[in-house]
């Protein structure tokens, strides 16, 4: 088995180690800590505990699967937990779950005690590549989705590649929308690998996804260093993200995965790119729709409403994304992409042009 | 009207502003930022309202008044309400409230969007004194007071002496509890006020009153400069808490004033300072005896079961004191005071000496 480590050069720094059998360093990475509790997915802590070592006996707290878990309420009964088990301030707690599950788990260790340290074990290829890693937690609010939240950097984070062999194609897909991202951001050489490889990461072929995994996390850390409270260049993170945003919260949290949103969110950014003639590479739309084609990821709106059945109106989606916490002063910002690894952002997207993109005319007016 | 501005030197800094009138500025510290949200105490917002100039009509969201407002429900009902406002990562909350407000408030500024900007205007002696300078924000859990929250610095704060006016001498002494705290810990000139003083302060006097602020002020502001996230010198603030905490848990929450707690968890730390032989300053415990009966502030539990008719039976005080959170793997640590000016930090107590104290059998021992 072989594992990779990477480290988040922040302050203090931490390893995000990536490779099959990762999960079995937690034990030792707890060691030092007066207590450790386990905040876990209730769909995911039978099928991995036992991976643990030690650790698969120590208190552990299910947590609801997925989006119901991001609330404040979830957060609350997850933070007497931690009181009842008896967790000081120099105790760790340990997440164990996809990216709803650290999400709500490092907000909950930011919380208690006004913070306590934390380690992730991200269990789907959507945290393992993204959520897990850079210290960003969050709840949803009626009005939006990661509404609040907090930064609270991991201790270390624990992608163990092997846990990925019980996703079923969807949930491998839906991370794959993440990874597509890193590539357009410019993770060197992943556009193509996904291009070369589509076939087998879709498979769940271990060998693939821990190549991805590692040169996502290689690519997010070096950008979370530069810039850990998203006021710069962090921002290009959010590629893709106020587009999905618009479109998981117009079809109902958990309706449509994360990371199909994120893929449909590229492909409108990179439409806006054209439009707004900031694309310099001209062959880059096509090239990202074919790899979103042969994953199986949606190209723009009218390829979602086809596939998730959902009606997603143009005019509720551009409300939606006024909402989102990118918007300041009214005007809704984008990350646009010019070239693979070149970014603008804040761009202020006209309102036509919203309008535009949401209904998604695009592939009938071509 | 004279308001003195007290800088608290951590980056970015931030002023607190004491003196009759302060509130008057709060229009003016507003501007510049996209969207203002008054969170405010129910009980104070029509009191002093109209103190707020233009910011009279902004949106306001009354909480609950005193400590149930410092629930993970009322957050997410003020979290609902400022997405509802539309305030976007350039906006401000301002608290209007005691420090039950600032605690609650502040909270709720740090979680919204990952963090916008907060202003306290503190309406109680025991906000202006403590609680809204210094950045900690918190919540009650079922185990315990304040154990769930963040470090957020605000942006100012607004120390108006004159909303002083509308308290009566027991919320007026429940802040002087704190300002005993700031006189052992050394505010310079701060004892010596207090003992001259002590007749003007519980009647309310401005002038009294706002040179007792502003003395706490300066002192907590050097203070949390020099240890913004309590991981040093800060703790000495602490002095008296870990009673106090106990004291307010046992009796239960909002049943005796935190002041109040405070005042009599500073008589037992100095009693436990001369157990323990650390006490320097042999006259210190008379002397602090001698200020809190001039005020009407108990000066151990004994008295404090006199005077509030709870039983407070030593035993749940002593497990109370375990839960606390700067408890560390199993031990209380205590702030002791040698002199003023002079703490001794994370004291382990011994179970002994925790028993004895609770007890209070000092007045019979003597």
């Amino acid at each position: 088995m072989s594992v990779t480590s990477i480290e988040v050069a922040l302050a203090p720094p931490y390893r995000v180690h990536v490779g099959a059998g990762a999960l079995e360093r937690a034990a030792e990475l707890v060691r030092g800590f007066s207590r450790c509790a386990v905040l876990a997915d209730e769909r995911v802590a039978p099928l991995h505990a036992h991976r643990l070592g030690a650790l698969e006996s120590a208190p552990r707290l299910a947590l609801p699967a997925g989006e119901p878990a991001k609330t404040l309420d979830v957060a609350g009964q997850a933070l007497d937990f931690l009181a009842a088990t008896g967790l000081d301030r120099d105790s760790v707690v340990l997440t164990l779950g996809g990216g709803t599950t650290s999400d709500l788990g490092g907000l909950v260790a930011s919380l208690y005690m006004r913070g306590i340290a934390v380690i992730h074990a991200p269990t789907t290829l959507l945290a393992q590549v993204d959520a897990a890693v850079g210290g960003k937690t969050a709840v949803n609010l009626g009005a939006g989705k990661n509404l609040a939240g907090t930064f609270h950097q991991p201790r270390a984070v624990l992608c163990d590649t092997e846990v990925l062999g019980t996703l079923d194609e969807a949930e491998l897909r839906c991370g794959l929308g993440e990874v597509v991202k890193a590539a357009v951001l410019g993770a060197p050489g992943l556009l193509e690998q996904v291009e070369r490889d589509a076939g087998r990461l879709l498979a769940g072929d271990g060998e693939a996804l821990a190549a991805a995994v590692a040169a996502c996390v290689r690519h997010k850390a070096s950008v979370v260093a530069s810039d850990e409270r998203e006021s710069g260049p962090r921002r290009s993170l959010n590629l893709g993200h106020t587009f999905a945003h618009a479109i998981e919260r117009t079809a109902g949290y958990g309706t449509i995965p994360h990371g199909v949103a994120v893929a449909a969110g590229i492909a409108l950014a990179l439409e806006a790119s054209r439009r707004l003639d900031l694309l310099e590479d001209a062959d880059l739309p096509a090239r990202v729709d074919g790899v979103l084609a042969s994953l199986g990821l949606p190209d723009g709106v009218d390829e979602l409403r086809r596939t998730s059945g959902q009606a997603l109106p143009a005019a509720d989606l551009v409300d939606a994304m006024h909402l989102d916490k990118k918007a300041s002063r009214g005007a809704v910002a984008l990350v646009l992409p010019r070239a693979v690894g070149r970014l603008e952002l804040g761009v202020r997207a006209p309102e036509r042009l919203l309008d535009w993109l949401m209904a998604d005319r695009r592939r009938t007016a071509k």
